[in-house]
């Protein structure tokens, strides 16, 4: 027998992430209908633009090596630039009016890659992250693995409230603990997983609420667009970053995983300049740059009218898809006392709470129901960070990868289920 | 003004890599000759071969989806299951005759990614690994940024010593440092930088060493075998893995990043059962997943006779290459007192030694010479972990950017730098 393998105090901090279990669920479940799956549309990956697009990058022998060879760790200066009118454009800013250059862009793998590398620069061990409740599951598994703490926020269908966050900080500071506070995490656009898109107010509120606090040493921003582009109705707010006129408190990520394919994977982050430099130290000792082919793909993409079309084509079947699943909740869940759900303006996910006494973990009497009919979902407690005593009655609905009909048949299925635990 | 913002203690330890450094000497000085780059060969980069495979992968909806969308955490099976046969082929070994399974093999974003998730979970700060001296830069720069300490291991032109990597073992043993002891580290075919290739005894040899002192816990050896397939000469070893019956105590990581495409980025690592699920949830952290696409075009590449084809024109072009630097050398340097070389049998790298009294590194008059004349080198120095007085009369020689005759000019500048400073 070999003697034991003893691995890092940081590996058995992250041990426990809920992703290598969900996806196990899906895989010995694959005949269910998938509510669960963070997928992207089938339907709408482009295939023929890649082809397309590859063509044209590999025209030329010349224009082929580019991309084929490495690159550099923060990313293609070409692609950065296009970036950065890509941003511009967003914001409704003229590129002339802004003062951030393509510098502070880094192309990563997929935005997830930048939310970890954050993590990795700015937290050590015993720190304090605050978030909202729920939040993205994979970055509270981030702070978990570099020893931080996550405090979550109270947060409503208008996003972290930050009068909330303001107090919060109030006693952290009254507690001898802002010293701590290095991060505020929000994903400001359609929230993974509870859809909400912060509002207009809340997002100067916030922002204003880190400068506040941010005394001995500054409290960053971390926000998370990674669904800004899928936008179906209601208005299309400015970022978190645009409000504020200092450029040194937000960093800012995105990803052309949704909008393009999360198999080309390319994200980016706009950072305050004085972090590019850290980060592309951290980035340059993991990978030392994202595949430049990729770099090169997005970049042509960006090019000319062809991401536009592409978009509008996702977000047209993206929407019908929400829609789908909204009826499908006023259809079966609608006269279930206790059962809410959230209205989503974008992205890929509808938040729904049960009453509290339908456990909806894992381990409960509903998921098992909800198998054996023949649908999946998220537990929600999987998205609280931090708390002792995670909310354990609200799922977190996906129409991404099934069509109207599936969703409807999904929905009808899990409304069967809960029907089953209430009676 | 801004109050500060606070790095982790991590990112402290990360800020001192010379790559970034080097990277800024090669734009500076865009019209050197480059002996420095670690760049790959630009004539031989697969534009042809690259439209070929992805004009397959992207044939019909349902394989272009499959590239498109996210993949699994360590990578796609069918890519792994290519692997393994591809694999074992390297080995000689027939795939019934091995027991290691596609499920131990994880694909990453180059090999890059293995060596710095391997440093993530297996080392603590103030944890020991032992290297070779010379040895590959941005692993060492790995090993600083988790806090580690490096311990560099007498170096041959057959390679790390055995008995030496014994005795310094021994010497941690006594001192009472075993239990710090995680890793060894070992380039095992035409190390980057010093071309040198660990001579069959010496794989064994190794690999006996870890298992002899692993006693209260297990030594790893993490083979980095990135450059195995670009052999030119000389008897094909069968890996450091291959000597470890137990596939216990050998973490193997592989690159395709040097025979197909850099700009692809893909790499892979076979790895003990045991550390398949800490390097996935490590990996699940950072990215979830490298590139699906690019695995389908690893995998498209691999399935058929392209990839075999295209490795003999790279070999060919560097065997070339890799003569035209060992000839310039012979032409102009054989006539200097106390310089000599090692002569690859594969890779990237020609090592090359002065005399003690000429410094190499980049505030050396040998430095600044080479870029007047238009010709950039790796000081060796850089390629030293962990001692207080590395060696600084050595240099890292690349034959990948540059062409026969570009590489015969650039040697020639080179003679001339030196001749100049020994005056």
């Amino acid at each position: 027998m070999s003697s034991p393998i003893l691995l890092s105090q940081r590996s058995h901090q992250a041990r426990d992430l809920p992703i290598s279990f969900l996806m196990q669920q899906a895989v010995e479940n694959r005949d269910c209908l998938s509510l669960a799956a963070g997928l992207v549309d089938p339907d709408t990956l482009p295939v023929n633009v890649t082809k397309e697009v590859v063509a044209r990058v590999l025209a030329t022998k010349e224009s082929g090596n580019r991309a084929l060879q490495y690159g550099t760790t923060p990313g293609s200066e070409a692609l950065r630039e296009q970036l950065l009118k890509h941003f511009c454009k967003l914001e409704g800013l003229p590129e002339s009016q802004t003062s951030v250059s393509a510098e502070q862009i880094i192309c990563t793998t997929g935005s997830q890659q930048l939310l970890s590398i954050t993590s990795e620069i700015l937290l050590n061990p015993g720190d304090i992250c605050m978030v909202a409740g729920p939040t993205y599951f994979v970055f509270a598994g981030n702070l978990v693995g570099v020893g931080a703490r996550p405090i979550t926020v109270r947060t409503d269908e208008q996003g972290m409230d930050p009068q909330a966050l303001d107090l919060a900080l109030a006693d952290l500071n009254a507690a001898g603990q802002l010293d701590l506070v290095k991060l505020i995490y929000v994903v400001s656009y359609y929230d993974n997983p509870s859809g909400v898109c912060v509002s207009a107010e809340r997002r100067k509120a916030i922002v204003d609420v880190a400068k506040k606090w941010s005394r001995n040493h500054r409290i960053m921003v971390l926000e998370d667009a990674a669904y800004r582009e899928l936008h179906y109705d209601g208005p299309e707010l400015p970022s978190l970053w645009s409000y504020d006129d200092t450029q040194s408190y937000v960093i800012y990520t995105q990803t052309f995983s949704k909008t393009v394919s999360p198999g080309i994977r390319v994200g980016f982050g706009i950072v305050p300049q004085e972090l590019v430099a850290p980060i592309c130290e951290r980035k340059g000792n993991e990978d030392f740059g994202s595949a430049n082919f990729n770099q090169a793909i997005i970049q042509e993409v960006l090019s000319d009218g062809l991401y536009a079309e592409h978009l509008e084509k996702v977000k047209a079947s993206y929407r019908r898809k929400r829609d789908a699943m909204l009826e499908a909740a006023d259809q079966y869940f609608s006269d279930l006392d206790g059962v809410s759900w959230v209205h989503p303006h974008g992205g890929l996910y509808v938040w729904m709470s049960l009453p509290k006494e339908v456990v909806t973990d894992f381990r409960s009497p509903l998921f098992q129901e909800a198998v054996n009919k023949g649908v999946m979902y998220v537990p929600g407690s999987f998205a609280y960070a931090g708390l002792e005593m995670p909310p354990n009655h609200q799922m977190r609905l996906s129409y991404g990868v099934l069509d109207p009909a599936g969703i409807n048949e999904g929905m009808r299925r899990l409304a069967e289920s809960v029907r089953v635990v209430l009676r």
